[in-house]
């Protein structure tokens, strides 16, 4: 006896991840009954985002042009290319100001389990952008995760042998870290890429 | 460097109870990059249900007709009304089959804390509802947390005065419940209202 536009409501709430069949109830009430200011820009903003939200031609980020403004910019150095998984990441990348290059972001990683392979990733756009003549050296910025991992040992074996420079950022202790606090396995791996100490 | 729509889309999840920025920013990318089709069918759905769905004149649930169809029933007992404090609540009452009677759905509980009170939950309307000359007994079903028996309390004082008859669903042991596993508050009430046993 559920009125079939809230039973519609209910069905499509539980398209969001980790949203079950009660949580989608409880939220449709949520948003009719005390929401409903927030229930309309959140269904106009979705349908908005639906019809303007694309991927940025050069780096593959959410774009509402065909080129975002990043890579537009030309006050970024063209010959750096930073590989990220998501666009999250390429925002914690820009925020320690350290970085003027550009980017490509994945928006995935290779994850079989989720029937993600290089092909779902469209990794040959990847290969055709790092081979435009201008870049030098590719960084892989993907995270430290076996997935990420995984996915930058396969971008260093697709790009290696044509001939550019692959890095990966460092593994270590973080900064402000403690031994105490970190895991044995990046303890161990900061032990095996140690590096002169500066006086 | 956000597209607006997307940053938008980020803005209008975080109306999601339990959403923070964070997450907000996760489901976003999530709908646009890998489900597209479920955020059409959710932005379809919530500006359909805002358009088509309102509170039924009789029992206040959610309905898409001026009257809900349980209200306009004329099988069902006009004379017993069961307030409950949401609509779930109201379709688990009906899963038991062992009620014929109306309801009343609060849709909500006293709950200072979130600014709640008899006025915001419209509790005139209840009495109102409950004095319409047919109604004899009125059963409250809120629930047995601190507010749900608040609320019962409040109501008990608003309607006992009028002459109606009020009752409150029994607390007890829970049916295939084992004692090892009840906790205390809710076996020393149990104790209190223990029946004659029959033979």
């Amino acid at each position: 006896m559920t009125p079939s536009g809230l039973e519609a409501l209910i069905e499509a709430l539980r398209c969001l991840p980790g949203i079950g069949p009660k949580s989608a109830q409880r939220l449709a009430y949520h948003l009719l009954q005390r929401d409903r200011t927030g229930a309309q820009r959140l269904g106009d903003a979705l349908l908005h985002a639906l019809a303007a939200i694309r991927h940025c031609q050069r780096c593959n980020t959410f774009s509402e042009t065909a080129l975002c403004e990043r890579c537009a910019s030309p006050k970024r150095d063209a010959s750096l290319l930073c590989v990220v998984e998501t666009p999250v990441d390429m925002n914690m990348m820009e925020q320690t100001l350290a970085y003027q290059g550009l980017y490509y972001v994945l928006m995935g990683r290779i994850s079989p389990l989720d029937g993600l392979g290089p092909r779902e990733l469209g990794l040959e756009h990847l290969v055709a952008r790092a081979l435009d003549g201008v870049v030098e050296e590719v960084i892989l910025a993907t995270n430290f995760t076996n997935e990420g991992e995984a996915t930058a040992h396969y971008l260093t074996a697709m790009l290696r042998p044509k001939g550019i420079k692959v890095t990966r950022i460092a593994r270590g202790v973080p900064v402000g870290g403690e031994l105490e606090y970190v895991d044995a396995g990046t303890l161990a791996q900061a032990l095996r890429e140690r590096k002169t100490s500066s006086s």
